[in-house]
């Protein structure tokens, strides 16, 4: 490989690199949807455009997760990724212009808020962990607060009682929440915290809980009427409805038996343990993750590292700075045991030489 | 239904009205995709993310159809609609937010180019066609002039020697042009004129040739590498790969025999014929369709027809204001000679009725 070519952000990664690379990178599951997904496909004959909104029997699905929703509160999305970029599109035509982003943050929340010409106002993860000391006086003069718990890069869910204290200052204030739970699913110790509100947005995808990246099937759920008739109108014109066929494999999703997620998040829970305490042993100070599928230790010049890891390691992971927070490298451990194991020890062959 | 429910855009027509109602509304061909799309179905098991540009053997397929092109010339799009927005974004964000737009128009191109921030130029058509003489006065400002030959609303195909001189005073002066092409194989009197250079921006789809308008699989193809880049880029954040299912079945129907494409114009053009003649005898005023399956009649208060034509007559018909044509009404011809015939009939007698 060109040496010489210095990977700067995560599209690096994407193609197909050769069998003896270990990726800690992308945030894909490697386990495949369920199979239900795939029934429909043999006789399939749709072609006409769909509802902008999202087809109906996805929808109606959807409203019975949430309390007191209904199908007319939902937008289905190309992925979350659309979802996030149309809700602050949206927001900003609507004068509402400032936004909290946690930092870190996922990285392409600075990216969507700019484009829509937001002004980014950024609160300080502790430990990934949201500090209300400081958090209500840096959002207090927002428009908007986006939240993402599981957290992607950390890993960490926010305490209950931290959410139930934003919703409800949020909701006093009428600032409107953006809550990412597109990691709701995965949550190792406890059930989602749904943040509601007549001012909160829910983005959410099939993509982490049923592994259907590539489908592209996200969604919004508001109870606002106004906000899902302004972001239908901007999807009618910039990208009309979500692939049918994508939400027809989504709603057979939706009706597939919720244990296997519960099997899902054992597995993950193995593999988190197994890739915490591994690097627990290499003398790694990181949070021990309570979701989602992602670490983030500590490592210094994290820049140079991926480069490192990769040329000479063949390991691919995350630079933090791609994520608000240098000094650490994100790795996602959506891979089986046994290569977590071998990545492991590239990683510690990588830290012995570096500190000789 | 609702009579009191008035109808102000297309969208009021998305769903399911029963049986005896005839639809010239939406640009959906009634003729289904070639089935060679959907015989790849049955064994399809991927799900991972895909490349952002989109995949690699659906853009070399799209790269032979293109003189001198690479396949990284192309980025594949969830729809034409998606490639406008993305092309209007990248340009407004490099500067370039001086678009000029044709009159009448397809009924998104204001709303992306507002929503993308830029300042709108219309340049007027004359029964359909560019009028050179006051055309360049009014693009020459410009950074952008986008070009629609065959028209949507109104199935003109601009002259060749008129496609020609735009193509050399925009090269000259250094104006970007987005040809948005998608009724590119549907023009009955000869073969689509490429516009080509530095800085053209093609944009076409698979929804109007191969009728997969639900599936959403347009494209941006341009031969400048930095807008390659800068597209992929914002794609990245705000709707990631386009679903990589609808590209493969996209790639399929790249691989059909084009005698489908020659048989199905020989459709659109009976259509033509009855529709136009239909007019024609019931004393409107119109131009013939060169292309694309839309006709455009003259009908005064036109907001005023579509609406009687929809709640008496049970026709569905777009008013022109909505494309920037008060004064006329748009009619799709996407539908068979029996209904066409069918509604000219109700068309008839609501015509009668009005003058009587």
């Amino acid at each position: 490989m060109d040496r010489k070519k210095k990977i700067t952000s995560p599209s690096f990664f994407i193609g197909n690199f050769n069998d003896d690379i270990i990726s800690f990178g992308s945030g894909q599951p490697d386990l495949p949807p369920p199979k239900e997904v795939y029934d429909i496909l043999a006789d399939y004959a749709g072609f006409r455009y769909g509802y902008i909104k999202g087809q109906e029997n996805l929808r109606n699905a959807l409203s019975k997760n949430y309390p007191n929703a209904h199908e007319d509160n939902f937008i289905i999305t190309n992925g979350a990724s659309e979802a996030l970029d149309l809700t602050m599109r949206y927001l900003s035509r609507k004068g509402f212009t400032r936004i909290a982003l946690p930092r870190p943050y996922y990285y392409s929340y600075p990216f969507v808020a700019e484009y829509a010409g937001m002004q980014i106002e950024y609160y300080e993860l502790v430990n990934g962990k949201i500090n209300t000391e400081t958090f209500f006086n840096t959002v207090s003069n927002c428009h908007c607060i986006l939240i993402n718990s599981p957290s992607n890069p950390t890993g960490v869910v926010q305490d209950l009682d931290v959410l139930e204290k934003i919703e409800t200052f949020a909701a006093e204030k009428g600032i409107w929440i953006i809550s990412d739970e597109v990691y709701k699913d995965l949550i190792y110790g406890r059930s989602n915290y749904l943040i509601q509100g007549k001012r909160v947005i829910t983005i959410n995808s099939f993509s982490k809980t049923y592994a259907m990246c590539g489908f592209r099937v996200g969604y919004i759920y508001c109870p606002d009427e106004d906000l899902i008739f302004g972001i239908t109108e901007i999807k009618n014109h910039t990208s009309m409805n979500t692939n049918i066929l994508g939400q027809e494999m989504a709603f057979e999703a939706t009706k597939v038996d919720r244990e296997i997620i519960t099997q899902q998040v054992k597995v993950w829970k193995e593999r988190r343990d197994t890739i915490y305490e591994g690097m627990i042993s290499l003398g790694l100070e990181l949070q021990k993750p309570e979701g989602a599928f992602y670490v983030l230790p500590k490592i210094s010049n994290s820049a140079e590292a991926v480069n490192e890891l990769f040329y000479d390691y063949k390991l691919i992971a995350y630079d933090g700075g791609w994520f608000g927070a240098p000094g650490h490298v994100r790795f996602s451990y959506a891979l089986d045991t046994q290569k977590i194991l071998q990545g492991l020890e590239r990683l510690k062959q990588f830290l012995s030489r570096r500190s000789a």
